[in-house]
């Protein structure tokens, strides 16, 4: 099942169901509140939610439209927002940035950051800036939503924790990196809000593009109307989900509704921007330009600026969008 | 007013409004189910909670008998943590720690890491370590609960967004800081739960010893039965609680019910443990290891092992409690 929230003024918006094919809604209302308080009651929601989503797939109740800018994040504030490195490609690619370290040293074990997860955005929502230079970049990555994760978990309790997938853009301002993480605390300005696709679906809802504790759907990025990248999530993740979970879980219990993300999803190839129909390209522009270095010379590939917009989805085998579509405009504060 | 919330099998837990002198407390359910929810509808709900509190304090009811241990944290799962460093004395005397940077670095804005809200620990829950000899530490703090903050607030805007005040304990595994910091990504494993006093309270609770953005009063840490620390959190903070929030804001707003930590509470002086009755001392261990090494050519106050309890709580003038105590006890992970 595909489950979104909407908006009505509150600070947690209104549990639905979606339709497979993401045209239709019927309210969760009267199951639950919101998607956390479903996660908080799952065995006693999920299979109500279940039916409703089953007699809407089967055109037993019509449903309302399905409207992505009504929506919110599916969960709008969470307890806990985790940010893996799963693809070490990624790291390769950035590891010559100031103040970034050697991917070698993340090999044996996944890096993980603690994000904000108070105020995260819609999949339709602006990506709000304080000033137009700070090289905003996205980050297409692939995400999943944990029930209780007690502490030291075995990979099997990890797996058995995964309760839904969604995709988000974790929008990141690449001048803020060096100085953040030059001050050895970690991440903090550089990490804005993340933002998120209009649903979450559960794991059976993917068939057999989960495996393996693995997204096997290609997440495709445009800036404006040029296509960026659509690497397969499913391809080169070096650490699944379970060993994010895992890894996260080492000293600690993760509440339930913890979210933890891929990392920017990249595979392996020598590509420079623009690609071609069949190219694999890019999950952010920092990977672009770190290879426009390498091959041309020089980066080329210009960071965002206002007015930009940027779409990040997954796609199926069949060009079927699973998640629906981020679509994101970044604009300056209004001040 | 002082607010507590108190175990009821569901995660949010029972928000109860508790006397003045922390002996009685009255039910705030019908007032709003959680400490969250009253913060998200504030200006319907203080006034409410405030009439219920006056007339427990002049015993116009009576209430019933509030017991710290029936107590989670006043937040138990919230939806931001962020732990600042305002108090220089302390990043000086960790500074020589590996990992970690000069103090220099450090002294035009204040330092912040994202800690985790998911799971934030009550009073006299246990702190549970996965190994015993993770260079386990105490870290004692004062912190504040805020309004929804836009981002880059003026210094005015942060001021007012303050809502709540508390005591905490930073719980650090030092042995894991080295390891968290050299990856690049900031604290993480290093920094499990961290928990809180029995009771937030309303700045206007402190009187005169709420100024300038500042808590000043004594914050007093014991280790078993001796004596580490008492500090006054007023004095040697360079940045206060407004400076925190301003900085914490500089790229994207902050959700409301944000807490934010003071950092660990530490006042300039000479002394090594153990401290006379009149001493400062410390409000962790690693501080204390720091200057035996200076003064002594050693450290020989060993950091916490299963078993240890450790007590932090802040005293006004006349040597009472008010916020009430943290008492915890070490204990090893059960496997």
């Amino acid at each position: 099942m595909k489950l979104a929230t909407l908006r009505n003024g509150r600070p947690d918006g209104h549990l639905v169901i979606v339709s497979r094919d993401l045209s239709r809604f019927a309210s969760a209302g009267r199951i639950a509140p919101n998607l956390q308080a479903a996660l908080d009651d799952w065995d006693r929601c999920a299979p109500i939610l279940r039916a409703v989503s089953d007699q809407l797939d089967n055109n037993e109740i019509a449903g309302m439209r399905f409207v992505p800018s009504e929506a919110l994040a599916p969960i709008p504030r969470a307890f806990q927002w985790i940010d893996g490195a799963g693809y070490m490609v990624h790291l390769d690619r950035v590891r010559s940035l100031k103040g970034s370290r050697d991917a070698e040293l993340q090999d044996q074990r996944p890096l993980l950051y603690q994000g904000a997860s108070d105020s995260l955005t819609g999949p339709t929502a602006p990506i709000v800036v304080p000033e137009g230079d700070l090289a905003i970049d996205f980050e297409a990555e692939v995400a999943v939503v944990t029930a209780h994760v007690p502490m030291m978990p075995s990979k099997e309790e990890a797996t058995a924790a995964i309760r839904l997938i969604g995709i988000c853009n974790d929008v990141s301002l690449r001048r803020l990196v060096a100085d953040d993480l030059q001050n050895g605390f970690g991440f903090f300005h550089a990490k804005p809000s993340t933002s998120f696709g209009p649903v979450f679906v559960t794991p059976d809802e993917l068939g057999e593009n989960w495996r393996d504790n693995r997204v096997h759907l290609k997440v495709r990025s445009h800036v404006n109307k040029s296509l960026y990248g659509q690497p397969n999530a499913g391809i080169d993740m070096r650490f699944d989900f379970a060993d994010l979970i895992v890894e996260a879980a080492r000293t600690r219990e993760l509440g339930t509704g913890t979210i933890i993300g891929s990392g920017t999803v990249a595979n392996a190839h020598e590509e420079i921007l623009p690609i071609r129909g069949n190219g694999i390209g890019f999950s952010c522009i920092v990977e672009a330009r770190t290879m426009e270095k390498i091959k041309i010379g020089a980066p080329r590939t210009p960071f965002l600026k206002p007015g930009d917009r940027v779409r990040i989805e997954a796609v199926d085998e069949n060009g079927r969008s699973v998640f629906g579509a981020i679509e994101q405009d970044v604009t300056l504060l209004a001040r």
